[in-house]
């Protein structure tokens, strides 16, 4: 398979690689060239009826693909549990995008009942940056596991693999893996050239194992869910063409967009500071950074009033919708800026207070995450 | 790097690699195409201050060619130890031809007190064969690491590594190894192909770790000496790449030739039993199999006798020359074989004997070895 580089315009290219994600992305268009499947109102049905109540990331379609989530669904009607997978590559503090698909991870582990494993993938990062220390892998390996615990998820279904920690247990599985995959593949899945590290060529069979780790552990077939932005996908293309050569079952998927930054267009990315709100920012610098945010308002505030503002291309209606208002606050707003009854001024500062108050709560069970950090380990005894 | 593939003649190419060895090898061809040493009589005689003795297969050049070796023992001089790596790809039993390394490692084991790394490479193994299962090989790593302890290795200096099963001390080193080695420099060296499994194009980090694992362990630059066959020769190449940039002293390595089988010509293989000693035939097996070897004897006896006989291409000869004479008995033995004094029945005869009696006491060995496995393991908590 090729890595999908889809010509949006002349000036914008749509790039959506485990690496690198950027251009306009055209969610319709990822779904037909990575060949996933659109979450149907009819699944979402069906999701509401084992859950009770949609997340708000169902029901805006944040999540919006997936693969076999139906025949996940399917099983668990009949009364079989499945697993979660997801994970993080330490390369420095999380921010609220990261964040995202972890929320609506803890919604699936609180109302399936389900085991996580969640992958901190500390020898991806050192392999792919050249300037990057095993020192420094292992300290955002711990930072970036107390954001995940803050949100909290339940340490008793709750199993953070670290690679570099936990590969004595992963290794002949990943070894199995590795043996059904060939450069061929890898090259056409992840554009692998001569000059990639060979770490880099085995790693996809390191991502792949937690997907299997709980089948492998148990040695009964255990069906595995994968929550995760669409850009990881082609990690689990690969896993699930090796799945039935080692006798388990494929793992189901189901896909996020990318949270937008507070800049122009593009997602948040830790590479623009500036846009991106960090769970280590202090409150004070998020409030700041939400004021200077980029909006979709007009000019001047007669025109405005006049017209109405574009809460489309806005990057705080973006934060407002992705995690910050409920249904019907977001309703009213978008009523209220198309109008032109709210200044962009406004609008910033009821983000802003939003965003402090949840960065000081979350930074209070970040310092209480620190005394259950050792709870959450994988250790493959207590299994 | 290119793997050497020299015609030595229209029918007969010789191929070298650490996957592969046929045709005539020409041992000095190999020195000047690989790049590496030959031992002199100056590094002879260094060795034989320090040790007191040459072992034999020094004398007969078995071991025939090195790298840094010289460097090795110019700070063995001065007073700095280093460590020994070798091991085995646990693919079935043992044979001779793989134990005349080993026999030589002891030696430079108890000469120059030195701790020995031996991998046992059950992942390369698995990842090779298509149809090698992980049981197996987990098998053969058992049941040859029984023929290295019965060698007489020192359980206190003696550390077997299997890879499946210390990843989780090895994997963090691995990794840092892995980061240093393009596809390219792998492709040249090994002949790596599209359709090589991605495990295997990983795998040249999980050899060259244990070379660098005393430094890693104990924070301080420790030199290592490698004993192996020249077909392993690539992985080492590689392995010396690296070394500088992670900051650890090239492994020097000292190479032997291979042993021949007790067929015409070619290398004791695994894959021609008949002309191979395997550490688990019954003696009677073995000793059958000796007087069915090939000789360098003529057609008739009367011709032999006028004519006499050719040990240089005859196993038998070989055999006594790589283990089973002493430098009195061969000289004897070649100068009564080139006079017809001796008839290749006989001679047969002898070696069967011996054979036979070193496999009953080496059984014997194998069989108490089995009470010492556990105390041979790695256990990084002990180092």
């Amino acid at each position: 398979m090729e890595r999908v580089r889809v010509s949006v315009n002349n000036n914008e290219e749509m790039v959506v690689t485990p690496w690198e994600v950027r251009g306009k992305i055209d969610y319709d268009k990822l779904i037909r060239e990575f060949g996933t499947q659109p979450l149907t109102p009819e699944l979402l049905d069906r999701i509401q009826k084992q859950t009770g109540e949609l997340h708000p990331q169902l029901e805006r379609r944040i999540f919006f693909s997936h693969r076999d989530f139906d025949w996940i669904l399917q099983r668990y009607e009949a009364g079989e549990k499945f697993v979660l997978h997801t994970g993080r590559g330490p390369s420095g503090p999380v921010h609220i995008g990261h964040m995202i698909p972890w929320i609506f991870t803890k919604y699936l582990q609180d109302k399936f009942d389900a085991k996580l494993y969640f992958q901190i993938t500390d020898d991806e990062r050192f392999l792919q940056h050249d300037d990057f220390s095993m020192s420094e892998s292992e300290k955002w390996a711990y930072e970036n596991s107390l954001d995940l615990i803050a949100l909290g998820f339940d340490p008793k279904k709750t199993r953070i693999i670290l690679d570099t920690k936990n590969m004595g247990t992963m290794y002949d599985l990943v070894v199995q893996i590795a043996k059904r995959v060939t450069y061929s593949t890898a090259k056409a899945v992840f554009g692998f050239q001569d000059s990639t590290n060979i770490g880099m060529l085995f790693y996809p069979a390191v991502q792949a194992a937690p997907a299997f780790l709980e089948s492998y552990l148990t040695g009964h077939n255990v069906p595995c869910l994968i929550p995760a932005a669409i850009d990881q996908d082609p990690y689990w293309r690969v896993t699930r063409d090796v799945a039935p050569k080692l006798g388990y079952y494929k793992p189901a998927q189901i896909h996020c967009r990318f949270v937008p930054g507070l800049g122009r267009g593009g997602k948040m990315s830790a590479s623009m500071p500036e846009t991106a709100i960090f769970t280590n920012d202090s409150p004070e610098a998020a409030y700041k950074k939400v004021l200077s945010a980029f909006t979709g308002g007009r000019a001047t505030v007669e025109e405005q009033r006049k017209l109405g503002a574009n809460p489309d291309i806005c990057s705080v209606f973006a934060y407002d919708y992705f995690r910050f208002m409920n249904e019907k606050e977001l309703g009213e707003l978008r009523y209220n800026c198309l109008a032109g009854n709210i200044m962009c001024g406004e609008c910033k500062q009821i983000l802003a207070e939003r965003v402090k108050k949840f960065l000081i709560e979350h930074q209070e069970k970040r310092e209480k995450a620190k005394d259950h950090f050792e709870e959450f380990l994988f250790n493959p005894k207590d299994q």
